[in-house]
């Protein structure tokens, strides 16, 4: 019949609506903004070998020679992360990972951790890494992963030193988005 | 014509119901079981220094004075994983990758690492990243992408500390549980 | 009406038909081909202590008594990545991550970087990680994940060993593919 005509055509555009090889239309459509988003701040204090109190990170390799920028210095953090910019603020967030400085003409750095929540509003794990290029304003690194509140959630984080002060502290702003939660 | 309207107005409906933005209930659809999930044992001997025939994986940095729970000790494995709990079951993967210790006031670790595949069952890597909390009795960490058999996938693995013997083996229970195959 | 019957039905024979449960041949349908592929050759000159305005990676750590593969020894690089197999090419991506050998009875390694691309043809970065299981010819990273021109990408990063001279340089052809655009 003419109706079963018209709804098999139909059925074909349906099909072709929702192909993935249609994939910058559905991205777009999928992305144009973050499924969720915050900003939180974290803060290093790194280890200079008396502080062990405040300290919260530290060098476990040799800097190298390679420059004078600090290549190949690898820190290991527990660092706390804050809703606003003060470093005794409640950490609603642990990040747990490494750093390392990777350039022989500037500071440049290369991220992977974990941002451990366990407060009221959140419990899991958003999983990063990528490059902290700390030349740019803003640098863009990758949310690979989550677990628990954030589970198979994927995204981006937005990079933005925020102050330091000295060798020993710095604190970035994090501007998280998700894209996939 | 009515039908022709009728049809159109289905359309629209399906493109509702397809739309990413209702992303809540797509996901728990998804997500509500693993497409793929099994057991494997990982079995950790560190070198001492005089074991190298038996170790499986060596530390690489200096325990910082950080704390008194190896803070900033970097290990770097080649372990066996086994179906079952017995170390010298036949290692149906390696895994390649590392650890580190990251707390000062209790044991704390972060992996990450690839889960290689040779067997006649699997061929393929899994990749995974994350926060072991050893407090926890479960933790997930993200696997966030896979190779071969496992082209693409992303998914969980739960670990649970499953035993260790001094301090030079421990044993992890990985629950591998996969989201997207 | 049996317009409208007819109608019902084929919703839910579309329902099923984008189902997500149906993974498998939506995922066929999906990867069968990237989205985008292009190959790109990583150099990676090791600093051997006087080398420092050539060299672009220096190890960080010792290398352990574990075998007389480097097991444990652990490098950080800020590598240029060429079109074509010449070392001195434009650099159109740096690479900037580390890698570490793992294996007692022969060399192995394992990678976690992000290629920069600051061009005119590409701008962003993609985030990689997995085994570099030197023994095969091929070997397949997973791309976990990217940012600006490459913003939330997904795929599979091929290694084939291209050149080795020595103690302090190689380079690797990768073929990187794209399955999530």
């Amino acid at each position: 019949s003419n109706t079963r005509e018209l709804a098999v055509k139909f059925c074909i555009i349906f099909l072709l609506l929702i192909s993935p090889s249609d994939s910058a239309s559905w991205k777009t459509q999928k992305y144009h903004k973050p499924c969720k988003q915050f900003v939180l701040y974290y803060h290093d204090i790194l280890y200079s070998g008396n502080d062990s109190v405040n300290a919260t990170s530290a060098a476990v390799t040799i800097v190298t020679k390679l420059g004078n920028f600090n290549f190949g210095m690898l820190v290991v953090f527990d660092d706390p992360m804050t809703k606003d910019t003060h470093l005794l603020s409640h950490p609603v967030v642990r990040a747990h990972g490494f750093y390392f400085y990777d350039m022989k003409i500037k500071y440049d750095a290369w991220f992977a951790y974990t941002s451990v929540f366990n407060s009221s509003e959140h419990k899991g794990t958003l999983n990063k890494m990528g490059a902290d290029t700390m030349s740019e304003k803003t640098r863009d690194l990758s949310i690979v992963g989550g677990t628990g509140n954030f589970f198979m959630v994927r995204g981006i984080a937005t990079f933005q030193t925020d102050a330091f002060q000295g060798d020993n502290y710095f604190r970035l702003k994090m501007d998280i988005k998700l894209f996939e939660c």
